[in-house]
């Protein structure tokens, strides 16, 4: 079952008598019923009665049902009325679109709106370049989904994921004041959304696509980039694979091991596993091993899907096949983006001394991290009630704003091995151990080091380009 | 030429001799160049020298460089900058997208984005109505262009027609409260552009159809309204149309007549022409005369056009057959929408006794308002630099303020009239004269009111089909 948390954040509003004793009774009841008190509010007080808000974490709805019933049946104890913490947070919704200029007077409208608005929009028609300096396309990402694969709750439409994207955009905004707008599409249709996108692009300057099913999203991703002038970019993919190599990089650091000389066993041979394989190898990792559900992926097979066949051919030099147990005996690191428990403490311990296991199914791991401490030195996990949680907010905010601030137009594999190192720096090292491997996602410098880093990484890509382009065009041509 | 506005101020920074005249003779300087001086801050001050900010309202690129040779060629005086103020306020665009929620620490996180944050989807996925009060969807208007009717700029792309709708999106939330975000759409096809709106509603309320080209505009707009289960509002024809009516009332105040009596030509028969006529008759008036550039539609002819062909079927019961001029003879009222400078003070002075004219054709209106204020007892215009300025923003907001409250799901002509007599009645009656038959934008009551209206006619809307539906309902059904 899973642990009381905020997400599960109920208030009972309570009438008990007005005894010595009432608050605590009432806190150890709902202590008793299972659930973690984290606010008591004396809110009215009369001769004979108290009236109390108690907040507590809950697992969840019954369990909030049972907290209420342990309450009520008091002495003289009558619950009022329970209202949900996260459902008042998301009343209205969590955004709002706020004007950053003044609009007091006729004048401040006359340059905002018609008529000085009308010299800005023909600047930008003689040169459509000025966009990006006189319109939010400067500051601003599409959070873009068709509601088909959210969360752990799969295809719930684009009305139902909205409140995702909305947490997400709002993410982007406090961690790095980066606009961002949720769009969720009523269509599920690859084509479709390929063209909406682009029929949007004029307004933004960045595209994340989130929580659509595989493989949809993947022609998605590839088409947006290829076709759009902006960066275009998978969260679930991408951003899960930045943060999984920045904490394998100081993994590493704890366990004293190199990269290029370490095994590699990878579980998943999806979106992320692949992307996480992808940066692995642009950091100089020589030995990987993946594994699906059939085993190991190697050259002497074929496959029917890109990624496996991509992985086939960029991963398992030794062409070893076997299970995924097989594949983990003397292994130095288990990479799990995967499916709840599908290794046990026997296989932790087969492998290497001193090894890494990064277990990251959510929200059941691949293996029970207190299990896997046993025998390997260093465990991460997705889960924020584990030490080490590889979490995306430690990258897509940042790998924004860099994006942003550089007015770059693509993204390449160094721009996110840069995000990477910049998340794995911000632990010192005298801060680094097993337990602390990854900065908390409110360390106040990770977003603006990952955006200077990528913004560093976008600044070279171009002058590179500029290079070559350069060398391409006849010198007549200038 | 047009006189010197804000939408052209410009900020001159000026180094110039520290004598006791300095800052004078730049003010005459300026002055004589023909522009405004709106502010003179002196920025920094030296034994010989003085540098100067002279802000000031031009006409336009052309003057601003006068303005700068002007001050030159003063003695010992240098421009050492030009900055425009326009284009100032405009970088880095005039929006943000802000969490309404406190994101302070992991437990905030917990609720407004995962794991918390699923229970709110699953209720939505469970209840799509939901979305309303869980979702930013209860709170936002989508501005749609597609960048073909700009201004008086027109076709100029959704990129250059951005400013605009982030401008529009600032008044709605100034005005109204009311989260607004810009739609650019990059397509001009008529099909398209409706199937991305439609694809784009989960997370709106309401769509704006703004500055997008006729025909095009009306066939979206028709097919919106009918497809889509939110309000769908073409704010150049019907925002319009209410804020004429709400003049019209006032003025008709002014002059003691009524509306039923009243002969109404209308010059300009597309898409405003034909809204203000239908608002018009929903109000009661009676002898309505609509002239095209080939004279009065009359029922005797037929239009290749629906607008034309509808005007023909709804107006001049008498058959009046003739030009503009000829229909004016008599008329007590004069609504342009049409093209600059179509009447001459002759024309004006044919009317009845206490006539009144609207001529809002933008810049230039259809009769110069000092001449036509010779004859008529009310004129009003589109612009902001006469006497009662009939100014979209004083609808817009409130309208979608209303229909956002009410829940609507489409806007009525009950809805339109109810913001009109809204509008009108801000103006009291010992306010009223011929000089102010409409409030300032800047009443702070104006939205309000209009909301107010607006949302009373939708719950009544809401009722009556209702009880239509009730009563279409076997009673068994219930």
């Amino acid at each position: 079952m899973a642990n009381p948390g905020p997400g599960n954040s109920i208030t009972l509003r309570v009438a008990a008598p007005s005894s010595f004793t009432a608050t605590s009774e009432i806190a150890a009841a709902v202590a008793a019923a299972g659930a973690a008190v984290t606010a008591l509010d004396v809110t009215e007080s009369h001769h004979d009665t108290i009236v109390v808000d108690v907040t507590c974490n809950t697992t969840g709805e019954e369990h909030a049902e049972e907290v209420k019933k342990a309450l009520n049946a008091l002495d003289g104890v009558t619950v009022q009325h329970v209202s949900d913490r996260t459902f008042l947070m998301h009343l209205g919704g969590k955004l709002e679109v706020v004007p950053k200029v003044p609009l007091r007077n006729r004048d401040d409208l006359s340059r905002a709106y018609t008529p000085g608005v009308a010299r800005v929009c023909l600047a930008i028609a003689e040169d459509p370049a000025a966009a990006r300096n006189l319109t939010v396309k400067r500051n601003t990402v599409a959070v873009v989904t068709d509601g088909s694969a959210v969360l752990g709750l799969g295809n719930i439409g684009p009305a139902a994921a909205l409140p995702v994207m909305e947490g997400k955009a709002a993410l982007f905004k406090q961690f790095a004041n980066v606009d961002a707008w949720p769009v969720c599409l009523d269509t599920q249709d690859t084509e479709e959304i390929i063209r909406t996108v682009k029929l949007l692009a004029p307004v933004f300057g960045g595209v994340n696509l989130e929580d659509i099913a595989a493989p949809r999203c993947f022609e998605i991703e590839a088409r947006l980039r290829e076709e759009l002038d902006i960066p275009v970019f998978h969260d679930d993919q991408h951003g899960t694979a930045i943060v999984t190599l920045a904490a394998l990089v100081n993994a590493l650091r704890v366990v004293d091991k190199k990269i290029a000389d370490v095994r590699i066993v990878v579980s998943g041979v999806g979106a992320a596993g692949s992307a996480i394989i992808q940066l692995l190898k642009a950091q100089g990792a020589q030995h990987i091993i993946a594994a699906g559900r059939s085993g190991a992926i190697h050259a002497g097979e074929s496959y029917n899907d890109q990624h496996r066949t991509w992985i086939a051919e960029n991963t398992n030099v030794e062409g070893f096949s076997g299970t995924l147990h097989e594949a983990l005996v003397g292994a130095d690191v288990f990479i799990g983006v995967s499916a709840p428990n599908i290794l046990g403490e026997e296989q932790v311990a087969s492998m290497a001394d001193d090894a890494i296991v990064f277990a990251m199914a959510n929200p059941t791991p691949e293996v029970d991290p207190s299990i896997a401490s046993k025998h390997a030195a260093v465990v991460a996990t997705g889960r924020s009630d584990f030490p080490n949680q590889i979490n995306n907010v430690l990258a897509f905010p940042g790998l924004f704003r860099g994006l942003l601030d550089a007015g770059a137009s693509d993204i390449t594999p160094d721009m996110l091995v840069a995000a990477a190192e910049a998340i794995a720096k911000r632990v010192a090292d005298d801060e680094l151990n097993a337990s602390y491997i990854i900065p908390s996602i409110f360390d106040p410098h990770v977003t603006a080091d990952v955006a200077t880093a990528v913004a560093n990484a976008a600044h070279a890509a171009a002058q590179s380009n500029a290079a070559q382009s350069t060398a391409a065009v006849p010198a007549a041509a200038h």
